[in-house]
């Protein structure tokens, strides 16, 4: 129980999707903010009348109160009715008076209580520890959005295959192929498999040299397109996350050393995961790899290029949850599911990104990904 | 400016997905977390290298900041790098010392600011109170998002006239239709114009009771099959909320009377929807219309049934924002988007709700649901 010392409890004032860790406890998703009071153990929730029957049915809470009991028995003795203010009457009654909230419990919340005499610590850290240990039955559920994942993109490897280039750009049915396009096929595919694909990525050529830059417009022949495909299950909750390059037609010499620049870096990255290893190493073999291979990093007229960002996270409620993957890294354990998600990026050239998921297991790790990303697959002809 | 003193500065650290009000001020988005200030009217943010480039594109701010100087400032002055140093660093040397925050500020960074000098109040209302006020722009995101909305549903109402009904359930294409499929369809039409319909609702029979149950299983035909659908756009973020009750095949009495009797209530809470009208003389309305009808709301067998939620919410970029339309409800104002939902429950006989989107005018509204709600369409042979 990491911080919670014997007469302390948690408290969390959130709704099921805001709050990763309050859904890591209940299961229970509400639209709108409950009460969720951690106990000796014992896990309680405060739900109102619209959500009563479903929350003694989906949640795995001990005990399910009404909020409309405590609202009335505030409201009796003349006190206002709020959250604070329930939290307050149910704590008063089990003399307790230190409580231990996340990082993100909201302020507003938190000086209410201080107020009413309550003392209030946030966690500095994770708030469940132990949601960085996934079970198998998480990782099954992470592979299993995998799958989805994977099933969407090799759609578009089909399409690719079936498409045409003219004038630089691929054309598939008669018309040129848009980002908007493919992702739109990217979410439809996933969304019948009930898993969230936004913010999908879809970029290339110039695009595709901002990690981040989503991608719009026609996509070029010759050049990488990045596509980064990282949805939740709507009801599960967890995430996958992979990255893959791919390229249509024939491909400059340049853009093939990108290419296999950061699959040997990937390759030299994934090669170290195993536990008790340090995840920054994996970080520093990216780096070292590419300076090995010339690519260089730095900031060039105002822009970063090279490789900017962390080799990777970890995945599971959240697409980026603990661990860290990068200079700051943390020591992998079983139970650990991470990206590993190098990539170079040099505008007027182009961008490249791989990202596979691993499972971090007693003796080594298992590769949630199993997507190719050999040159034979990922340049399609 | 509301709660704002001439010395005082807004602050925000927050996703601009995790927070609508950060997004509403920036529109930009970052998977993480990155620093807004709000100095003297003018909308400063700290953003990484990684979201640089795109945030001089996209956001709204006036000045973007990256957050690389400020850490190199604090590594320099032999400071731990931290969001919390970083705005301390930065308010110091404007010689500000008075934070106001939204109300869901995590407390974690609150605390950090306090230890290092700073008074920070939490708001107790909106941060922005003015997101409630929807310009002409925002009501047309909002439509055109209910447009979507309109057309995934009308392909539903295509789908059930094409439908069968055998041993009580509708069949399509040969096979019993579900929840999941419908739900499924109407995801996948919408996904197709960027909307995600999270936790979209097509729950029929004793289901619909629940008015949060998404439903699930075969749909029944001949009893009230509540569709309560809202998603957002993925880009401009904002939301639409419609929900309709649909049957097919014959219906008996007492369900076209409850549908009637929500419809009734529903028709009278709009026509008082004006500039300057109190929100809870809407509620007010569908409480004395159903009493006047004989439908009763209590506890039965330790359930909740008959009308036991508010009559709607603001919608804009959350679901559920101001202002309230319920027992304790606020002054209608033009801008304001609000749902106008009553419903009815009974366990036993099933759950009818209905609910549209009205704008409120300098003059009146503007209803920005015109799915039709009439018997005849309603009631699919």
């Amino acid at each position: 129980m990491g911080e919670q010392a014997a007469n302390e409890v948690r408290l969390i004032i959130a709704s099921g999707e805001a709050s990763p860790d309050l859904y890591y406890r209940t299961r229970f998703l509400t639209p709108d903010p409950y009460i969720y009071i951690e106990i000796r153990s014992e896990k309680i929730i405060f739900v109102n009348d619209l959500e009563i029957d479903r929350a003694k049915k989906e949640s795995t809470a001990d005990r399910v109160l009404p909020t409309r009991d405590w609202e009335n028995k505030l409201s009796s003795s003349g006190k206002t009715v709020s959250s604070v203010n329930i939290v307050s009457a149910f704590l008063e009654e089990e003399k307790i008076k230190n409580i231990l909230v996340p990082f993100d419990f909201p302020l507003g919340y938190a000086d209410g209580l201080r107020k009413n005499g309550f003392n209030i610590t946030a966690s500095t850290g994770p708030f469940f520890p132990e949601r960085a240990f996934k079970s198998t039955e998480e990782a099954k559920m992470i592979r299993s959005v995998q799958i989805g994942v994977e099933e969407a993109l090799g759609e578009i490897v089909r399409i690719l295959k079936e498409s045409t280039i003219r004038e630089g750009f691929i054309h598939y049915g008669g018309r040129v192929l848009t980002s908007e396009a493919v992702k739109s096929i990217l979410k439809k595919e996933m969304i019948g498999k009930n898993l969230l694909g936004e913010h999908t990525i879809v970029a290339g050529g110039e695009q595709a040299c901002d990690p981040h830059m989503e991608g719009e417009g026609p996509l070029p022949a010759h050049l990488p397109i990045v596509f980064d495909i990282f949805p939740h299950h709507e009801s599960t909750r967890y995430f996958a996350d992979m990255t893959r390059t791919l390229f249509k037609g024939p491909v400059k010499n340049v853009h093939r050393e990108l290419y296999e620049a950061v699959l040997e870096a990937q390759k030299k990255a994934i090669s170290l995961a195993k536990p008790e290893e340090e995840s920054r190493k994996l970080h520093q073999a990216v780096v070292d790899t590419f300076l090995a291979l010339g690519y260089q990093t730095g900031e060039k007229n105002g822009r970063m290029e090279g490789f900017f960002h962390g080799t990777g996270h970890g995945v599971g409620l959240e697409i980026h949850e603990a661990p860290r993957v990068g200079k700051t890294g943390e020591l992998l354990k079983p139970g650990h599911v991470i990206t590993v998600e190098p990539g170079l990026y040099y505008p007027g050239i182009g961008g490249v990104r791989i990202e596979d998921m691993l499972y971090i297991t007693d003796t080594g790790f298992e590769n949630l990904t199993t997507f190719p990303k050999d040159w034979g697959t990922v340049a399609i002809p």
